[in-house]
Protein backbone atom coordinates (compact mmCIF):
# COMPACT_ATOMS: atom_id res chain seq x y z
CA UNK A 1 0.00 0.00 0.00
CA UNK A 2 1.14 3.25 -0.50
CA UNK A 3 0.38 6.20 1.79
CA UNK A 4 1.50 10.00 1.89
CA UNK A 5 0.89 13.14 2.78
CA UNK A 6 0.67 16.89 1.50
CA UNK A 7 2.33 19.71 3.56
CA UNK A 8 0.65 22.90 2.44
CA UNK A 9 0.82 26.34 3.08
CA UNK A 10 -3.16 27.55 3.50
CA UNK A 11 -3.97 31.54 2.85
CA UNK A 12 -6.28 32.41 5.16
CA UNK A 13 -10.16 32.63 3.47
CA UNK A 14 -8.82 31.70 -0.24
CA UNK A 15 -10.35 28.24 -0.88
CA UNK A 16 -9.30 28.74 -4.56
CA UNK A 17 -5.78 29.46 -3.85
CA UNK A 18 -5.91 26.47 -1.27
CA UNK A 19 -6.98 24.37 -3.50
CA UNK A 20 -4.84 25.15 -6.58
CA UNK A 21 -1.63 25.00 -4.57
CA UNK A 22 -2.34 21.57 -3.71
CA UNK A 23 -3.46 20.49 -6.91
CA UNK A 24 -0.04 21.37 -8.22
CA UNK A 25 1.59 19.76 -5.21
CA UNK A 26 -0.23 16.02 -6.24
CA UNK A 27 0.15 16.62 -9.83
CA UNK A 28 1.51 12.94 -11.18
CA UNK A 29 1.74 11.58 -7.93
CA UNK A 30 -0.70 8.12 -7.51
CA UNK A 31 -1.67 6.45 -3.83
CA UNK A 32 -3.88 4.25 -1.94
CA UNK A 33 -4.25 7.21 0.86
CA UNK A 34 -3.17 10.53 0.88
CA UNK A 35 -3.59 12.82 4.14
CA UNK A 36 -4.20 17.09 4.21
CA UNK A 37 -3.74 19.16 6.92
CA UNK A 38 -6.51 20.38 9.15
CA UNK A 39 -8.53 23.13 7.85
CA UNK A 40 -6.80 22.85 4.64
CA UNK A 41 -9.44 24.84 2.87
CA UNK A 42 -9.87 27.90 4.77
CA UNK A 43 -7.09 28.52 7.22
CA UNK A 44 -6.95 28.33 10.66
CA UNK A 45 -7.05 31.54 12.96
CA UNK A 46 -10.83 32.87 13.03
CA UNK A 47 -11.18 35.72 15.23
CA UNK A 48 -15.19 35.16 15.31
CA UNK A 49 -17.65 32.51 14.77
CA UNK A 50 -19.62 34.71 12.29
CA UNK A 51 -16.15 34.55 10.17
CA UNK A 52 -15.82 30.82 10.96
CA UNK A 53 -19.73 30.68 9.80
CA UNK A 54 -19.48 32.31 6.54
CA UNK A 55 -15.88 29.86 5.61
CA UNK A 56 -17.91 26.57 7.25
CA UNK A 57 -19.28 24.36 4.82
CA UNK A 58 -21.98 21.30 4.80
CA UNK A 59 -20.65 18.25 4.68
CA UNK A 60 -21.28 17.63 0.40
CA UNK A 61 -19.55 21.66 -0.15
CA UNK A 62 -17.19 22.38 -2.61
CA UNK A 63 -14.24 20.95 -0.33
CA UNK A 64 -15.90 17.61 -0.16
CA UNK A 65 -16.01 18.39 -4.21
CA UNK A 66 -12.22 19.49 -4.79
CA UNK A 67 -11.12 16.09 -2.73
CA UNK A 68 -13.56 14.20 -4.85
CA UNK A 69 -11.51 15.55 -7.76
CA UNK A 70 -7.88 14.76 -5.72
CA UNK A 71 -9.16 11.50 -5.47
CA UNK A 72 -9.60 10.64 -8.67
CA UNK A 73 -6.39 12.22 -9.69
CA UNK A 74 -4.27 10.24 -7.01
CA UNK A 75 -6.59 7.17 -7.72
CA UNK A 76 -7.35 6.60 -4.09
CA UNK A 77 -8.39 7.87 -0.97
CA UNK A 78 -7.90 11.25 0.78
CA UNK A 79 -8.75 12.59 4.18
CA UNK A 80 -7.99 16.36 4.85
CA UNK A 81 -9.76 18.94 7.64
CA UNK A 82 -12.69 20.85 7.27
CA UNK A 83 -14.85 23.88 8.87
CA UNK A 84 -17.80 21.84 9.20
CA UNK A 85 -21.20 23.91 9.45
CA UNK A 86 -24.49 22.04 10.46
CA UNK A 87 -27.37 23.56 11.45
CA UNK A 88 -26.54 26.27 13.69
CA UNK A 89 -23.61 24.62 14.98
CA UNK A 90 -19.60 24.47 13.54
CA UNK A 91 -17.18 21.36 14.01
CA UNK A 92 -13.67 21.21 13.39
CA UNK A 93 -13.94 18.10 11.00
CA UNK A 94 -12.64 15.89 8.63
CA UNK A 95 -13.46 13.47 6.20
CA UNK A 96 -12.54 10.58 4.16
CA UNK A 97 -13.47 10.88 0.42
CA UNK A 98 -13.04 8.73 -2.65
CA UNK A 99 -14.13 9.64 -6.15
CA UNK A 100 -17.57 8.19 -5.83
CA UNK A 101 -18.39 10.72 -2.85
CA UNK A 102 -17.83 11.33 1.23
CA UNK A 103 -17.04 8.10 3.06
CA UNK A 104 -16.74 9.26 6.86
CA UNK A 105 -17.21 12.38 8.85
CA UNK A 106 -15.38 12.90 11.97
CA UNK A 107 -15.94 15.77 14.29
CA UNK A 108 -12.86 17.00 16.67
CA UNK A 109 -13.30 15.62 20.05
CA UNK A 110 -10.73 17.66 21.89
CA UNK A 111 -10.36 21.20 20.92
CA UNK A 112 -7.28 23.42 20.72
CA UNK A 113 -7.36 26.88 22.59
CA UNK A 114 -9.76 28.98 20.96
CA UNK A 115 -11.29 26.60 18.91
CA UNK A 116 -13.60 26.38 21.58
CA UNK A 117 -15.02 29.92 20.81
CA UNK A 118 -16.07 28.97 17.46
CA UNK A 119 -16.25 24.85 17.11
CA UNK A 120 -18.75 22.91 19.05
CA UNK A 121 -16.74 19.50 20.50
CA UNK A 122 -17.17 16.81 18.32
CA UNK A 123 -20.21 14.78 18.91
CA UNK A 124 -19.65 11.76 16.70
CA UNK A 125 -17.93 8.79 18.17
CA UNK A 126 -14.65 7.37 16.67
CA UNK A 127 -14.26 5.13 13.98
CA UNK A 128 -12.24 2.77 11.46
CA UNK A 129 -13.62 3.16 7.79
CA UNK A 130 -12.37 0.12 5.49
CA UNK A 131 -11.61 1.78 2.08
CA UNK A 132 -8.90 0.09 -0.69
CA UNK A 133 -8.33 -2.80 2.19
CA UNK A 134 -6.97 -0.73 4.72
CA UNK A 135 -8.51 0.36 8.09
CA UNK A 136 -8.42 4.02 8.80
CA UNK A 137 -9.14 5.91 11.69
CA UNK A 138 -9.28 9.64 12.10
CA UNK A 139 -8.18 11.98 14.28
CA UNK A 140 -7.15 15.98 14.29
CA UNK A 141 -4.33 17.65 15.64
CA UNK A 142 -4.62 18.30 19.32
CA UNK A 143 -6.19 14.97 19.63
CA UNK A 144 -3.05 13.39 20.13
CA UNK A 145 -2.38 14.75 23.39
CA UNK A 146 -4.99 12.28 24.68
CA UNK A 147 -3.46 8.78 24.52
CA UNK A 148 -7.18 7.44 24.58
CA UNK A 149 -8.36 8.99 21.00
CA UNK A 150 -5.65 6.43 18.99
CA UNK A 151 -5.89 3.60 21.65
CA UNK A 152 -10.23 3.78 20.89
CA UNK A 153 -9.33 4.08 16.99
CA UNK A 154 -6.53 1.07 17.32
CA UNK A 155 -8.99 -1.55 19.87
CA UNK A 156 -11.27 -0.67 17.14
CA UNK A 157 -8.81 -2.10 13.94
CA UNK A 158 -7.34 0.62 12.55
CA UNK A 159 -4.14 0.04 10.75
CA UNK A 160 -3.55 3.38 9.74
CA UNK A 161 -4.53 6.91 11.99
CA UNK A 162 -5.06 9.50 9.23
CA UNK A 163 -4.00 12.90 11.21
CA UNK A 164 -4.62 16.24 9.75
CA UNK A 165 -3.30 18.81 11.98
CA UNK A 166 -2.16 22.18 12.05
CA UNK A 167 0.14 22.03 14.76
CA UNK A 168 2.33 25.10 16.47
CA UNK A 169 3.74 23.35 19.68
CA UNK A 170 6.91 21.20 19.44
CA UNK A 171 5.88 17.82 20.93
CA UNK A 172 3.43 16.10 18.35
CA UNK A 173 5.86 14.48 16.12
CA UNK A 174 7.83 12.80 19.05
CA UNK A 175 4.71 11.85 20.81
CA UNK A 176 3.28 10.03 17.71
CA UNK A 177 6.31 7.67 17.63
CA UNK A 178 5.38 6.24 21.30
CA UNK A 179 1.62 6.25 20.01
CA UNK A 180 2.38 4.04 17.33
CA UNK A 181 4.74 1.61 19.47
CA UNK A 182 2.04 1.65 22.17
CA UNK A 183 -0.95 0.46 19.64
CA UNK A 184 1.06 -0.87 16.78
CA UNK A 185 -0.49 1.16 14.21
CA UNK A 186 0.51 3.48 11.58
CA UNK A 187 0.02 7.22 11.01
CA UNK A 188 0.05 9.97 8.79
CA UNK A 189 0.57 13.38 10.44
CA UNK A 190 -0.06 15.94 7.59
CA UNK A 191 0.77 19.31 9.11
CA UNK A 192 1.18 22.91 7.43
CA UNK A 193 3.67 25.66 7.16
CA UNK A 194 3.10 29.50 7.48
CA UNK A 195 2.44 32.32 9.90
CA UNK A 196 -1.21 33.36 11.08
CA UNK A 197 -1.53 36.79 12.76
CA UNK A 198 -5.06 37.66 13.02
CA UNK A 199 -7.20 39.22 15.65
CA UNK A 200 -4.99 39.12 18.88
CA UNK A 201 -2.79 35.94 17.69
CA UNK A 202 -0.01 34.52 15.86
CA UNK A 203 0.31 31.03 14.61
CA UNK A 204 3.66 29.44 13.26
CA UNK A 205 2.84 26.70 12.25
CA UNK A 206 5.48 24.22 12.39
CA UNK A 207 5.91 21.55 9.51
CA UNK A 208 7.72 17.97 10.04
CA UNK A 209 4.66 16.12 8.87
CA UNK A 210 5.35 12.54 9.77
CA UNK A 211 4.98 9.51 8.84
CA UNK A 212 5.51 6.85 11.45
CA UNK A 213 5.43 3.16 11.46
CA UNK A 214 4.29 0.17 14.20
CA UNK A 215 7.50 0.48 16.12
CA UNK A 216 7.46 4.08 15.82
CA UNK A 217 10.15 4.47 13.56
CA UNK A 218 9.75 7.34 11.38
CA UNK A 219 8.93 6.66 7.54
CA UNK A 220 8.76 10.31 5.98
CA UNK A 221 9.88 13.42 7.74
CA UNK A 222 9.06 17.14 6.21
CA UNK A 223 10.87 19.87 6.19
CA UNK A 224 9.91 22.18 8.96
CA UNK A 225 9.12 25.63 6.44
CA UNK A 226 8.62 24.29 3.19
CA UNK A 227 5.37 22.56 1.44
CA UNK A 228 6.22 18.81 0.82
CA UNK A 229 4.68 16.15 -0.94
CA UNK A 230 5.52 12.18 0.39
CA UNK A 231 4.95 8.61 -0.41
CA UNK A 232 5.71 5.81 1.63
CA UNK A 233 5.02 2.12 0.80
CA UNK A 234 3.67 0.02 3.40
CA UNK A 235 1.93 -3.30 4.48
CA UNK A 236 -0.75 -2.48 6.42
CA UNK A 237 -1.73 -5.66 7.51
CA UNK A 238 1.45 -5.12 9.94
CA UNK A 239 -0.91 -3.11 12.29
CA UNK A 240 -3.13 -6.27 12.81
CA UNK A 241 -0.45 -8.23 14.68
CA UNK A 242 0.31 -6.70 18.45
CA UNK A 243 2.80 -9.18 19.01
CA UNK A 244 5.88 -7.85 20.83
CA UNK A 245 7.17 -11.29 21.41
CA UNK A 246 6.45 -14.88 22.04
CA UNK A 247 5.07 -14.10 25.30
CA UNK A 248 3.45 -10.42 25.12
CA UNK A 249 0.50 -9.03 22.72
CA UNK A 250 0.24 -5.61 23.90
CA UNK A 251 -3.91 -5.96 23.51
CA UNK A 252 -3.93 -8.92 25.04
CA UNK A 253 -1.79 -8.25 27.67
CA UNK A 254 -3.89 -5.10 28.95
CA UNK A 255 -5.79 -5.29 32.26
CA UNK A 256 -9.10 -3.14 31.59
CA UNK A 257 -10.14 -3.97 35.20
CA UNK A 258 -6.91 -1.92 36.69
CA UNK A 259 -7.59 1.24 34.51
CA UNK A 260 -9.59 3.73 35.49
CA UNK A 261 -11.32 6.83 32.77
CA UNK B 1 11.24 18.61 47.56
CA UNK B 2 13.88 16.60 46.64
CA UNK B 3 13.29 13.41 44.29
CA UNK B 4 16.41 10.97 43.08
CA UNK B 5 17.75 7.63 41.97
CA UNK B 6 20.16 5.14 42.08
CA UNK B 7 20.91 3.27 39.13
CA UNK B 8 22.76 0.48 40.29
CA UNK B 9 24.35 -2.92 38.66
CA UNK B 10 22.97 -6.00 40.82
CA UNK B 11 24.83 -9.31 41.21
CA UNK B 12 22.08 -11.82 40.52
CA UNK B 13 21.59 -13.90 43.81
CA UNK B 14 23.74 -11.85 46.09
CA UNK B 15 21.40 -9.53 48.27
CA UNK B 16 24.48 -8.55 50.49
CA UNK B 17 26.29 -7.33 47.83
CA UNK B 18 23.73 -5.69 46.51
CA UNK B 19 22.43 -4.00 49.59
CA UNK B 20 26.38 -3.19 50.76
CA UNK B 21 26.55 -1.33 46.90
CA UNK B 22 23.11 1.11 46.93
CA UNK B 23 24.89 1.79 50.81
CA UNK B 24 28.10 2.97 49.11
CA UNK B 25 26.00 5.17 46.51
CA UNK B 26 23.68 6.69 48.81
CA UNK B 27 26.41 7.79 51.08
CA UNK B 28 25.82 11.02 52.67
CA UNK B 29 22.64 11.96 50.26
CA UNK B 30 19.40 13.26 51.34
CA UNK B 31 15.81 13.81 49.65
CA UNK B 32 12.67 13.31 49.92
CA UNK B 33 11.59 10.15 47.82
CA UNK B 34 14.17 7.46 45.69
CA UNK B 35 13.61 5.14 43.56
CA UNK B 36 15.86 2.02 42.98
CA UNK B 37 15.63 -0.42 40.39
CA UNK B 38 13.04 -2.94 39.48
CA UNK B 39 14.35 -6.49 41.48
CA UNK B 40 17.91 -4.46 42.64
CA UNK B 41 18.18 -7.34 44.86
CA UNK B 42 17.84 -10.55 43.91
CA UNK B 43 18.50 -9.47 40.03
CA UNK B 44 16.56 -10.22 37.08
CA UNK B 45 16.63 -13.17 34.92
CA UNK B 46 15.49 -16.41 37.13
CA UNK B 47 15.44 -19.42 35.10
CA UNK B 48 13.00 -21.40 37.27
CA UNK B 49 9.81 -20.42 38.92
CA UNK B 50 11.51 -22.62 41.90
CA UNK B 51 14.72 -20.19 41.41
CA UNK B 52 12.68 -17.10 42.17
CA UNK B 53 10.80 -18.37 44.97
CA UNK B 54 14.15 -19.65 46.78
CA UNK B 55 15.50 -15.63 46.30
CA UNK B 56 11.85 -14.38 46.82
CA UNK B 57 10.59 -12.48 49.88
CA UNK B 58 7.39 -11.82 52.08
CA UNK B 59 6.91 -7.75 51.87
CA UNK B 60 8.76 -7.67 55.51
CA UNK B 61 11.43 -9.61 54.73
CA UNK B 62 15.32 -8.60 54.42
CA UNK B 63 14.48 -6.16 51.50
CA UNK B 64 12.16 -4.46 53.46
CA UNK B 65 14.43 -3.68 56.44
CA UNK B 66 17.37 -3.09 54.41
CA UNK B 67 14.96 -0.35 52.51
CA UNK B 68 13.83 0.74 56.03
CA UNK B 69 17.64 1.63 56.84
CA UNK B 70 17.94 3.39 53.68
CA UNK B 71 14.77 5.40 54.32
CA UNK B 72 16.45 6.85 57.69
CA UNK B 73 19.44 7.33 56.00
CA UNK B 74 18.08 9.39 53.44
CA UNK B 75 15.52 11.22 55.49
CA UNK B 76 12.84 10.62 52.79
CA UNK B 77 11.19 7.52 51.39
CA UNK B 78 12.35 4.98 49.44
CA UNK B 79 10.68 2.82 46.93
CA UNK B 80 12.57 -0.22 45.01
CA UNK B 81 11.40 -3.50 43.36
CA UNK B 82 11.60 -6.71 44.81
CA UNK B 83 10.24 -10.56 43.97
CA UNK B 84 7.42 -11.05 46.64
CA UNK B 85 5.84 -14.21 47.67
CA UNK B 86 2.60 -14.51 49.13
CA UNK B 87 1.96 -17.83 49.85
CA UNK B 88 2.39 -20.45 46.94
CA UNK B 89 2.26 -16.91 44.59
CA UNK B 90 5.34 -15.13 43.37
CA UNK B 91 4.78 -11.14 41.94
CA UNK B 92 7.39 -8.91 40.60
CA UNK B 93 6.47 -6.12 43.65
CA UNK B 94 7.42 -2.89 44.28
CA UNK B 95 7.28 -1.18 48.14
CA UNK B 96 7.50 2.37 49.32
CA UNK B 97 9.00 2.46 52.44
CA UNK B 98 9.73 5.04 55.48
CA UNK B 99 11.93 4.37 58.73
CA UNK B 100 9.14 3.17 60.54
CA UNK B 101 7.91 0.61 58.05
CA UNK B 102 6.27 -0.60 54.68
CA UNK B 103 3.57 2.05 53.46
CA UNK B 104 2.65 -0.01 50.29
CA UNK B 105 3.02 -2.64 47.96
CA UNK B 106 2.37 -2.38 44.10
CA UNK B 107 2.20 -5.75 41.93
CA UNK B 108 3.12 -5.50 38.45
CA UNK B 109 0.29 -5.87 36.44
CA UNK B 110 1.94 -6.45 32.93
CA UNK B 111 4.44 -8.71 33.22
CA UNK B 112 7.11 -9.02 29.86
CA UNK B 113 8.82 -11.74 28.31
CA UNK B 114 9.33 -14.49 30.40
CA UNK B 115 8.32 -12.92 34.46
CA UNK B 116 5.38 -14.27 33.01
CA UNK B 117 6.70 -18.04 33.71
CA UNK B 118 7.39 -17.50 37.43
CA UNK B 119 5.13 -14.75 38.19
CA UNK B 120 1.59 -13.93 38.89
CA UNK B 121 -0.01 -11.15 36.66
CA UNK B 122 -0.55 -7.90 39.55
CA UNK B 123 -3.67 -8.66 41.46
CA UNK B 124 -3.84 -5.27 43.26
CA UNK B 125 -4.99 -1.88 42.45
CA UNK B 126 -2.89 1.05 41.20
CA UNK B 127 -3.13 3.33 43.92
CA UNK B 128 -1.02 6.58 44.81
CA UNK B 129 0.22 6.85 48.67
CA UNK B 130 0.70 10.84 50.07
CA UNK B 131 3.91 10.55 52.12
CA UNK B 132 6.09 13.67 53.07
CA UNK B 133 3.61 15.91 51.20
CA UNK B 134 4.41 14.11 48.02
CA UNK B 135 1.43 11.81 46.33
CA UNK B 136 3.22 9.15 44.99
CA UNK B 137 1.90 6.56 41.99
CA UNK B 138 3.66 3.31 41.24
CA UNK B 139 4.26 1.31 38.13
CA UNK B 140 7.32 -1.33 37.09
CA UNK B 141 9.62 -1.16 34.06
CA UNK B 142 7.29 -2.78 31.28
CA UNK B 143 3.94 -1.04 32.71
CA UNK B 144 5.13 2.17 30.67
CA UNK B 145 4.05 0.95 27.44
CA UNK B 146 0.04 0.80 28.30
CA UNK B 147 -0.65 4.52 28.44
CA UNK B 148 -3.64 3.26 30.75
CA UNK B 149 -1.14 2.62 33.96
CA UNK B 150 0.48 5.95 34.01
CA UNK B 151 -3.10 7.54 33.71
CA UNK B 152 -4.79 5.97 36.14
CA UNK B 153 -2.06 6.58 38.72
CA UNK B 154 -2.80 10.14 37.14
CA UNK B 155 -6.12 10.46 37.44
CA UNK B 156 -6.10 8.81 41.16
CA UNK B 157 -4.05 12.41 41.59
CA UNK B 158 -0.37 11.17 41.77
CA UNK B 159 2.52 14.01 42.27
CA UNK B 160 5.26 11.78 40.58
CA UNK B 161 5.03 8.17 39.05
CA UNK B 162 8.22 5.64 40.84
CA UNK B 163 9.13 3.48 38.59
CA UNK B 164 11.63 1.06 39.10
CA UNK B 165 13.27 -0.71 35.89
CA UNK B 166 15.22 -3.00 34.10
CA UNK B 167 14.91 -1.80 31.00
CA UNK B 168 16.21 -3.71 28.02
CA UNK B 169 14.27 -1.81 25.15
CA UNK B 170 15.31 1.70 23.79
CA UNK B 171 11.56 2.99 24.08
CA UNK B 172 11.03 4.09 27.38
CA UNK B 173 12.97 6.93 28.55
CA UNK B 174 12.08 8.59 25.04
CA UNK B 175 8.17 7.77 25.72
CA UNK B 176 8.11 8.50 29.39
CA UNK B 177 8.56 11.95 27.64
CA UNK B 178 5.18 11.90 26.01
CA UNK B 179 3.78 10.16 29.40
CA UNK B 180 4.77 13.19 31.58
CA UNK B 181 3.48 15.73 29.18
CA UNK B 182 0.12 13.93 28.53
CA UNK B 183 -0.41 13.54 32.27
CA UNK B 184 1.48 16.80 33.61
CA UNK B 185 3.10 14.32 36.58
CA UNK B 186 6.60 13.85 37.32
CA UNK B 187 8.42 10.46 36.75
CA UNK B 188 11.37 8.93 38.04
CA UNK B 189 12.69 6.00 35.92
CA UNK B 190 15.41 4.03 38.12
CA UNK B 191 17.00 1.37 35.75
CA UNK B 192 19.94 -0.82 35.99
CA UNK B 193 22.87 -1.42 34.06
CA UNK B 194 25.15 -4.83 33.46
CA UNK B 195 24.84 -7.87 31.44
CA UNK B 196 22.49 -10.52 33.10
CA UNK B 197 23.03 -14.32 31.11
CA UNK B 198 21.49 -17.25 32.39
CA UNK B 199 19.86 -20.03 30.64
CA UNK B 200 19.21 -19.53 26.91
CA UNK B 201 18.48 -15.74 27.35
CA UNK B 202 21.11 -12.50 27.89
CA UNK B 203 19.73 -9.44 29.15
CA UNK B 204 21.70 -5.65 28.38
CA UNK B 205 20.21 -3.59 30.93
CA UNK B 206 20.59 -0.01 29.33
CA UNK B 207 20.94 2.07 31.93
CA UNK B 208 19.87 6.18 31.16
CA UNK B 209 17.57 6.19 34.55
CA UNK B 210 15.67 9.28 34.03
CA UNK B 211 13.84 12.03 35.64
CA UNK B 212 11.06 13.70 33.62
CA UNK B 213 9.16 17.13 34.58
CA UNK B 214 5.10 17.75 34.10
CA UNK B 215 6.17 19.27 30.96
CA UNK B 216 8.21 16.60 29.50
CA UNK B 217 11.73 17.90 29.96
CA UNK B 218 14.44 15.59 31.52
CA UNK B 219 15.70 17.14 34.76
CA UNK B 220 17.96 14.13 34.61
CA UNK B 221 19.74 11.10 32.21
CA UNK B 222 21.76 8.92 33.99
CA UNK B 223 24.76 7.53 31.53
CA UNK B 224 24.19 4.45 29.88
CA UNK B 225 26.71 2.07 31.69
CA UNK B 226 27.99 3.50 34.65
CA UNK B 227 26.06 3.18 37.98
CA UNK B 228 24.76 6.77 38.90
CA UNK B 229 22.52 8.79 41.84
CA UNK B 230 21.53 11.83 40.76
CA UNK B 231 18.78 14.22 42.99
CA UNK B 232 16.57 17.19 41.39
CA UNK B 233 14.32 19.76 43.43
CA UNK B 234 11.06 19.69 41.61
CA UNK B 235 7.46 21.15 42.90
CA UNK B 236 5.62 19.01 43.48
CA UNK B 237 2.47 20.29 43.52
CA UNK B 238 2.89 22.10 39.58
CA UNK B 239 1.43 18.48 38.80
CA UNK B 240 -1.79 19.14 40.36
CA UNK B 241 -2.57 21.61 37.76
CA UNK B 242 -3.79 20.44 34.26
CA UNK B 243 -4.09 23.58 32.30
CA UNK B 244 -2.12 23.93 29.56
CA UNK B 245 -3.67 27.06 28.76
CA UNK B 246 -6.26 29.65 29.72
CA UNK B 247 -8.81 27.31 27.44
CA UNK B 248 -7.22 24.03 27.93
CA UNK B 249 -7.31 21.53 31.22
CA UNK B 250 -5.78 18.05 29.84
CA UNK B 251 -7.88 15.89 32.68
CA UNK B 252 -11.01 18.17 32.41
CA UNK B 253 -10.88 18.21 28.77
CA UNK B 254 -11.31 13.94 28.27
CA UNK B 255 -14.18 12.79 26.94
CA UNK B 256 -14.41 9.79 28.33
CA UNK B 257 -17.82 8.70 26.69
CA UNK B 258 -16.14 8.57 23.43
CA UNK B 259 -12.91 6.56 24.40
CA UNK B 260 -12.96 2.45 24.50
CA UNK B 261 -11.20 0.51 26.73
Amino acid sequence: MKIGYVQSHPIFGDKESNFKEIGKLIAGKKMDLMVLPELFSTGYAFISKEEAETLAEEKNGPTAEFLQEVAKKINGMVVGGFAEKSGSKLYNSAMMVKEEGVLSVYRKIHLYYKEKLWFQPGNLPLRVVEGNGIKIGMMICFDWIFPETMRTLSLLGADVIAHPANLVLPYCQKAMTTRCLENRVHAITANRIGLEKRGDDQFLFTGKSQITSIDGSILSSAPENEVHVDIVEINVKKARNKKLNEFNDLFKDRRPEFYKF
